[in-house]
């Protein structure tokens, strides 16, 4: 499949098999995930793997009282599109998905926020070629989870990959992308 | 080439050759662009490619005159972490480069900046699949690009892609990548 194949058919995921994935895709995955440029090569990401369910639940205990609260005071417009995207304080892919990734940037090296959302999309591109799924999931707080997880505050959490086989099916007519036309000017 | 192949060999390049190239290859790395996700689908980017020669020297010039700035207030560690990466305030890859993709992102939308940076690591990804160099350029100042490319103040000027053949040898021994056992922690 090519590289091109791989992004278009690649959609973020909410329902998964309760299918175990071995620790050695997880180990392929944060290598495709380690060759991400970065600024001056610092690097500045670090994961945790959890395949642990106990704290999978812990996890989304906690998101989903953020969820709640984010919630409650969301308004108008964009209540609008969380509800056209089946968006809910519910976050069951937390403990559905046989893994979470969580992904700690080090704040403060050279673009180091930039270079970790690079360093995303490797990984959800690599996770897409081994035909498992995934989406990358911001909770509206996610401090807590630097002492849950036991990660130095030097590290800041900035996204939680749920990895697994896909239990939903893929309707590519949704989520239409922008035609070239529309996203470029040339000047020559 | 696998794309695990394709991250592994991609360096950020500063040396082109002025070959041309076409418009129908800048189309295709757009079209990879357009296939990444995005907070709520809103697609927040647009895309300036300039092969113009007389643009892309004033856009020289000015990033050039940024970066001079910069560089007089750069100090300590910063400051040889730049000269061991050869960096200085000469930019001769916005003029010597066929293309500049000027990438912006729409302020406001939902995970903008991080939806922005997946995308332009979804580009940098198919610029190396055709066998052509990239760098994620981000002068110091940026916003004199929307006046000069007359493009709205609600998109912000995130980084200049140039694209081009390489004309500098890939070493792939320098700029190491971290092993995975140092990057990711299990809990099972």
């Amino acid at each position: 499949m090519t590289i091109v194949e791989l992004m278009k058919k690649r959609r973020s995921i909410r329902r998964y098999k309760i299918s175990p994935i071995s620790k050695h895709l997880i180990n392929k995955i944060i290598e495709a995930a380690s060759y991400a440029p970065s600024g001056l090569n610092r690097q500045p990401w670090f994961f945790v793997a959890i395949s642990n369910s106990n704290l999978k639940e812990r996890i989304r205990q906690e998101c989903e009282e953020h969820e709640r609260r984010f919630y409650e005071q969301v308004k108008g417009n964009f209540r609008e599109s969380l509800s056209f995207f089946n968006l809910s304080p519910v976050k069951s892919f937390l403990t559905e998905a046989p893994y979470l990734i969580v992904v700690f940037a080090k704040k403060g090296d050279p673009y180091w926020n930039e270079s970790m959302w690079i360093c995303i999309g490797y990984t959800i591109l690599k996770i897409q070629e081994e035909r498992l799924a995934s989406l990358t999931y911001t909770p509206p707080q996610m401090s807590f989870l630097n002492e849950m997880l036991d990660i130095s505050k030097k590290y800041k959490p900035v996204a939680i990959l749920p990895v697994g086989y896909p239990d939903e099916k893929v309707d590519l007519s949704k989520r239409k992308r922008k035609l070239v036309d529309q996203l470029v000017k040339f000047i020559e």
